[in-house]
């Protein structure tokens, strides 16, 4: 099957909106065993979407449009669909209705801009939007089925799932068979790493399509399977994401939706136990990711930013003699903050970071890139040194993934201890 | 002129990779008063960029191709072009020379796929990639000049400003003009508000365009002046400015390049000032942003995440029983946060931040978005209270923002009290 993807809207293409649906919808497809051909982008004018329209009509199979479904002058994609399929434009009776009962709940004055979107080319076959005011409509265009959806990301994600996936399986050829998929990731494996490991499965797996994505500072394992049936398919994934995991051990950190910080307050949450942090190089992007997960409250009551010498003695103890004497990035300094944020606050674990993220600072012994991480718990004490490279962005990030990690795995291997 | 677009990569097409090159360009194009009518996204495959090519020919004066230049197998950009002009592939000498010296000088092996990327369709002209190893080339397809960079972004942007811009800035038709730039960052001010205030002054430019962009929690008003010669743009642009300005008084918070953490740490600094913070419910993301700015450690020592009730007693010595009494997101604690790690820290500044980011938490007094901001500085203790919209990621977002600019606007006053 032959998929297009047409995007349509000015703001795409000034540099003003980045399109994140298409790469969401791609990767949506894939564990469908499907991808996207090609995309098109053009801009809120109607012969340009009518005319790009009739060439992908040509080429492809299905084309999922998106944008200009509004209630404004420039939403013009519903007129453009219709004059490529030689259709007039007509009122959607169960659309009107929906707006109309949408409007009235909202006690909103339902305008005639409002009702504009109720207008779809005729013949085409109409679906409710739970999450907003334009329908979905779908069209056939030649031997091309193209599905309209609006271009607000919430919208169009919930009209993807509900109207487009299920039909764009419904039409697949049959004996396509069905297909199972699972993200596995890793944290602190280089992808080449990542890819050596799990080369060997490849042959193992027949019916299993290993892919990888860097999403810095993790590296994600896709696994894809097919199978004559969801049930096959799901076994299949199931035998490869068991060798998986036994190749790739405690470098797996989560599946799917999962992330580090998410795994790492759950773990906390489901043992009891409470965290908290002194950060320097950090400065604070491990707290911030801890404290973007709903319910963190639980588990962390909160830290110290202590990025200069100053606040490490005065918010995590750490004697000014020893940050004279091994300097603010060391080992020793990293322990000491992680041991003294941890009796101040009486949490089970403190996690510590001290390092120089650049593009000032560093030593000959410890030079830009270098980050000392220290976790502190109720049966000992970790350190790590890193050497991380790039931009002071891109340091600042692997250290805050390094930290977390560095307790996922102590609270990993206590769970082992159990 | 028109002027299109042609991706190419597998990675853009199953959403691995976002395409940040083409927003870039765009928003770069837009400063010489230039947009792109369509964008293509085809995968590595010779057959479909070939075809993509030959279409877009037939429509533009000008398209960008990015991808597909480098040395393995799936690099097939070059060839299809060649196949779409009808001509052979031949080797460049200099680009081999420079790929032998490049090579020699990392004492790097010179492989034949190493020199598979001099490769260039004939009659292309060819220019040097002072950042990368494939060249970038140009090359005339039926009326359409068609130009060739490689899609890493270091070096797609590299060869747009050395070679791309250049070339459109002087292909433009004789008459079209000279352009001046200029982003007035704002903060604070809804995009409506941002326009109805603005909108009186385009009458009174008429050679300039007011264009607007919403970066949460930030709006920035874009100013493209277009004049006879480039003083004449620069003169336009500066009376729109000026006139700009007047009318957003101190919502301006920066220009083009600056981000409202750098220009908060820039103020501090001039001023030999100092800053610290409590945050609650932003759990470090204003520290985060601060230390985002390289040299941040002269102004900014560190501070406190003061997360759970317990901590904002412990670090900012806010009285347990105040908290007891109006509760953690109140004025009172945010000012008593706000004091109490200024003195402990002994900055020039403090900001406290609390309140609910949600999807949990809140009473019907201080709601799920409800954000108290405290800056206490050396001539008293400014509060805010907030009412932020949307999920707990906008929420914090948003607290952030007017966090910082609390402060920048004392800091902004105090200027003028001078």
């Amino acid at each position: 099957m032959r998929i297009e993807v047409l995007c349509t809207g000015d703001e795409l293409l000034t540099g003003v909106v980045p399109d994140t649906n298409s790469p969401w919808f791609m990767a949506r497809l894939l564990r469908l065993g499907e991808r996207v051909s090609r995309t098109t982008v053009v801009g809120d004018d109607r012969a340009a979407i009518r005319d790009a329209l009739g060439e992908i009509a040509e080429r492809a199979d299905v084309v999922l449009v998106s944008g200009g479904l509004g209630p404004t002058a420039d939403d013009v994609t519903a007129e453009a669909a219709a004059e490529a399929a030689g259709v007039a434009l007509v009122e959607d009776v169960a659309t009107v209705a929906r707006l109309r009962e949408r409007y009235a709940r909202r006690q909103l004055p339902l305008s005639p801009n409002v009702l504009r979107q109720a207008r779809v080319p005729a013949g085409a076959e109409v679906g409710a939007n739970d999450v907003g005011a334009a329908p979905f409509f779908a069209l056939t265009l030649g031997r091309c089925r193209a599905l309209f959806v609006p271009g607000v990301p919430a919208e169009y994600r919930h009209l993807v799932e509900t109207q487009v996936l299920p039909r764009i399986e419904r039409w697949r050829a049959p004996g396509s068979g069905a297909f199972s998929f699972r993200i596995l990731k890793t944290i602190g494996l280089p992808e080449a790493r990542l890819d050596e490991q799990v080369a060997p499965l490849s042959g193992r797996h027949p019916g299993v399509t290993f892919g990888f994505r860097v999403v810095p500072p993790e590296s994600h394992l896709e696994l894809l399977a097919r199978g004559t049936t969801p049930e096959d398919a799901a076994a299949k994934l199931a035998a490869a994401e068991k060798d998986a995991r036994a190749v790739l051990g405690e470098c797996v950190f989560g599946a799917d939706e999962d992330t580090l910080a998410h795994v790492v307050v759950s773990m906390l949450g489901a043992r009891g136990e409470t965290l908290t942090v002194a950060e320097s190089c950090t400065g604070g992007l491990v707290a911030a990711a801890l404290t973007d997960v709903a319910g963190a409250s639980q588990v962390f009551p909160g830290g110290a930013i202590t990025y200069g010498a100053a606040l490490k003695t005065a918010f995590a103890d750490v004697p000014a003699e020893l940050i004279a004497a091994k300097g603010e990035v060391s080992a020793e300094v990293a322990r000491s903050m992680a041991e003294g944020i941890r009796a101040r606050t009486g949490t089970t674990w403190a996690i510590a970071v001290t390092g120089y993220a650049g593009p000032g600072g560093g030593d000959p012994r410890e030079p830009v890139g270098a980050v000392h991480l220290a976790v502190a718990g109720p049966t000992g004490m970790w350190h790590e040194r890193h050497h991380f490279i790039g931009d002071r962005e891109r340091v600042r990030r692997f250290a805050t993934g390094a930290a977390l990690d560095l307790l996922r795995r102590r609270l990993h291997e206590r769970e082992g201890e159990r």
